[in-house]
């Protein structure tokens, strides 16, 4: 009943447990003749790595991913090309400690799967959420990383824009910023209100949610596959699966149900290179499910971390009510790690349409 | 390019443009032995048809459905019982008036498809919009009514709950209200406000757009494939597919981003029956991509409709500047007839993942 | 239950029974800009058309194509341009003769879907076969003649080798020859044989088999999608799916069983226009799942029809012992007609193949 | 351009290359709650493996299988429980002499993938045939393992039934010789003269083709999902897909082209206990896509090993004539060791129509 794959032509299938040997995925599609080293990959890892601040997880895990099959080793052993075969990458899992979570082995976490994993499978591999836990991200940003490899002239990036109620300003957005602290927040001024924020939240042993933008800029005009493979639908069902997100919006979204047909339309000229104009881009760049060449924007709501310290009322698999309080190692934010796990799932649905588009004849065109 | 099919194992194929003979869907995978009159499905294409108030298009189709195969006709012609075998419906175009379009044939309206559509396919049915028409989800609402027989058990309804700024008052939510007036309004006191507001913007051949909230009682626990077919993905999918849609939330949505986990935390008990009894639904009756049992909850953002009588700035076809005002009979508010084809959407995704979990073999169990 | 589409990017869904009101085809993914007109489609129907011949099933059906959507007409309304939105094509059926069937309705034909259908669906067309009709495949004929203008340099023909132990001379191949008989023989000298085997089967009220080739010329070296997307594994797929078809062979297909590797090999040399020349074809165009760029050569075997006079020992629906004797209108070699619907199979899996490589990015290139 | 996943519910991703580090396959939507020991997958695999025989390639691999993921171990660790969630399985390459294949890196084996890997990728890992090696099929056994747990009441059993142009004699086939001898041949007289054969063959370097006969008792009637997911046509797909082979029959196959209607009707009567009773099974199980309820029944002919010692004609990548003769420990006749892989594509395609009748909520029902 699980179906752990995505895409159409640039196909990714995930697998691997929290507290497994192992995680991993197959990228099946990616085309010949793209070179790439293990940094490529492995720098993307890192940036959704645990334990990089106190307002992450600090569950440590080295996170070092192998590249199994797919590819061709140069010879010198440092570059690898691709081959057309399915690229097969897996991450060990290094840092488990399974006693953590017995106390909760019957348990069910208010907001969490618990309960509805053991409703559908009638088992469930508790240790750490197991499948259901943000730890199969990163075989998702693995997967963002070969995406891009397909695309590259298409640039991706991610920005935290609220936490709690604490918005970023959006007249200060400096992508410049968004490496510079903990937060991925592309606003320095809003960066102490967080640090401030989060820090309460994690001493209090609580949670809080958060939303994430993420922005592709470089895609042509035309990718998408109307009407059941809109561009923007694939984005948002890529989205909408990651662990905790609770909402998806395109360009501006649920903004766009306040304002009049002329406010919201996107008005052209032709520019002076000769090429269409967009004067704004409400449209996030897709209409009628097709990208318009204008810069892909999209935003997702991610909730608060259901695992906290504050006891709550719940009930477990015996039919008894009990009170939980999740111990273990967790994400204040989980937010925060959500960024490039975003950018990732951004990558794979544009590499998806590009392919599909441009075809894989072996070699890009 | 196109990819005109949804669904895993309940399937539909929507095909046909708003000004071609005719449109229809194929609804494949539907089990055999449910049995339906032509008016179980007319009557849910009756709430979407046009020309029913002046706050919607004034075009007029009979919207009549036939039903072409995949039944066998009772011996008194009147019900249909389906065989298992695909579904062909289909509703003739009867009221094209191709020559409101000729003067937009080669102009793009901004915040519309016609760019895109010509920067894909570099070919275009202007007329009505073609395949990017509104009109289609005339098919969707069919395969919609097909999708209500499979989960009889389910109840899906669908209100509006904003018009640009106008929102519900929540604590008069009233699903009776939905039917007494054009706008399937749960709240009596907010349609005035909105008949007042709608004729302004309709006066000014303007625009605007809205929030549709639909919600299915009655799904039972268990339903969705995760990672990469959970039923909250699914369902952002097919709401995301709907023309216009540029935001959708499962439960609390984006709300969810400003609140802590103990805010957030859905609390059970075990019910006096024995059952267990969520005290909240802030998932939206979804945990980990799995239904809970709690009814599912969904809302999506409807732009305002890109045809208006206000001139503005385009290009055409040839890369000249033009300003750009549509005539023809718009929807000042397309998100109302949304509602219909949100309820349909939300009842094509539980239908296949009913199936997903109990299977074809046949007949219902 | 049923799955009634097939093709990745070329897809194809077929839907109708053959005593419904019409049956027809959504062919989905045909890139835009294509023309042609009614006829170029309406010729490959008529090639299948029953009632041509004595050797063929007597129902008559005018079998006419109706195009309702993915086109835009031309001018004179003679031509149609394909949009790149789903075309759907429908045939009317116009003879059914239900009657015909009345006795039947309870009973198993042996060797026909009857006890199957009942077996699955516990409900079943029993008027012509209902949806394991060999009149389905009016639909894939229908949809192989869009494939066709996808890949117009590859010219697909088909033949009959074989009628009951009847085979044709190798030697007397001859293309030329195959619309010159109602068989779709190559071999002029094999028409008289069975014409007079056919004669002496159809008297008597039985039926034989039948073994079909179909060739594909002018197809590029590099399609198909290894491993699980092999060409060569599509086209069987393809060919199994038609009715009465019980085997499947590419290239010398069993034969390779009998012979050495040396024999085998197709050895290579360079040509005199600087292309790699194949000295042999024992592959069939096909090695490790991908096309060589010989010709495509596939042969599928066509059991007897079912539907004969002489009686045969069955049972009922309600489990008494009975004998089947099928009156009604049937092919004594449904192999016949059989030769269109294969090359409509191959020409959907060469297309689907050639737009996974080439992509569909609008105007093929 | 690769397509590495086959299967609807029961879905599995194949990756690896012959010299890569090592090759393994994803089997996602396995049920819940099966229990499994490691020797349960890794006695399958033991069929398979190279170096057993003389008969066979002396490549020695350990092959020895490790699950990575979808699993609960069990207290003692000796057994696993499936949880529903992917199921990782990973086989270590550790017997890799890449310095056999370096003289026929940029040659081209007649007969072999070598030259249209090369025409669609560009690129080619031609260490021991890379993907396009048997040794992928290392995978699909494992898979099959799975999937047999998923029909725990049908029997799949597979065995040799032609070497070159020897074939076994049919009133002699006994299930039990098939483990008796290296050939899987299942008439023991048989044995003696392919023995005799084989060496020669292999003694001169040369190699020949085999038929394999599958076969699956305990099917239930009701299986296969017309008309594009017919049984008969995944099984064919999946049979086709492996490596070298050139047909696939379904009961009586090709032969069913040269009898009547009479002798391939298989006649019912209903049994003493009340079920129906087919007389005979031309059909091999399997009637208008759907299972009878008869034993399942193909055969697929293997073409001989490509790889031979003899000098064959060819080019290089370069475009120069050359003569390629292989060396490395390649099998005489490959068809042996792909009954094992057979029967897992038919376990494989049986599991998954399975789940698709039965569907997946949990426990198998």
């Amino acid at each position: 009943m699980s179906h752990n794959t995505f895409g159409h032509l640039f196909r990714v299938t995930t697998w691997g447990e929290s507290h497994g040997p192992a995680l991993g995925c197959v990228v099946d599609g990616c085309p010949p003749g793209l070179t790439f080293t293990l940094a490529d990959i492995q720098s993307f890892l890192d940036k959704r790595k645990p334990g990089q601040s106190r307002f992450v997880t600090q569950r440590r895990e080295a996170d070092e991913v192998k590249v199994l099959s797919g590819v061709f080793p140069s010879g010198d052993g440092e570059t690898y090309t691709t081959t057309g075969t399915p690229i097969s990458l897996m991450i060990e899992n290094t840092d488990q400690r399974s006693k953590d979570y017995g106390e909760i082995a019957q348990q069910y976490r208010p907001g969490h799967a618990d309960f509805t994993y053991d409703a559908k499978y009638g088992i469930r591999d508790y240790r750490g959420g197991g499948r259901s836990s943000a730890r199969e991200t990163a075989a998702r940003v693995a997967a963002g990383a070969v995406a891009r490899l397909v695309i590259p002239g298409v640039k991706i990036r991610g920005a935290l824009v609220q936490i709690g109620k604490h918005k970023i300003n959006r007249s200060r957005f400096d992508w410049d910023q968004v490496d510079q602290n903990p937060f991925f927040c592309p606003d320095a001024e809003t960066v102490p209100v967080w640090e401030a924020y989060l820090d309460e939240i994690r001493k209090a042993g609580s949670s809080v949610g958060a939303v994430v933008e993420v922005v592709a800029e470089g895609v042509p005009a035309g990718l998408g596959a109307p009407l059941y493979g809109k561009l923007d639908q694939d984005i948002a069902s890529l989205l909408m699966s990651i662990n905790a997100v609770k909402g998806v919006e395109i360009g501006n979204g649920f903004e766009a149900a306040e304002i009049t047909g002329e406010e919201n339309a996107d008005e052209m000229r032709m520019g002076n290179d000769g090429a269409p104009l967009f004067l704004s881009n409400h449209a996030g760049g897709i209409l009628g499910g097709i990208s318009t060449g204008q810069p892909v924007i999209a935003r997702f709501a991610v909730k608060p971390t259901s695992s906290i310290l504050t006891p709550r009322q719940s009930i477990d698999a015996s039919g008894h009510n009990v009170d939980v309080r999740t111990k273990g190692r967790h994400d204040p934010c989980v937010g925060i790690r959500a960024v490039p796990v975003g950018e990732a799932m951004l990558a794979c649905a544009i590499a998806d349409h590009y392919l599909r588009d441009r075809g894989q004849t072996g070699r890009l065109k």
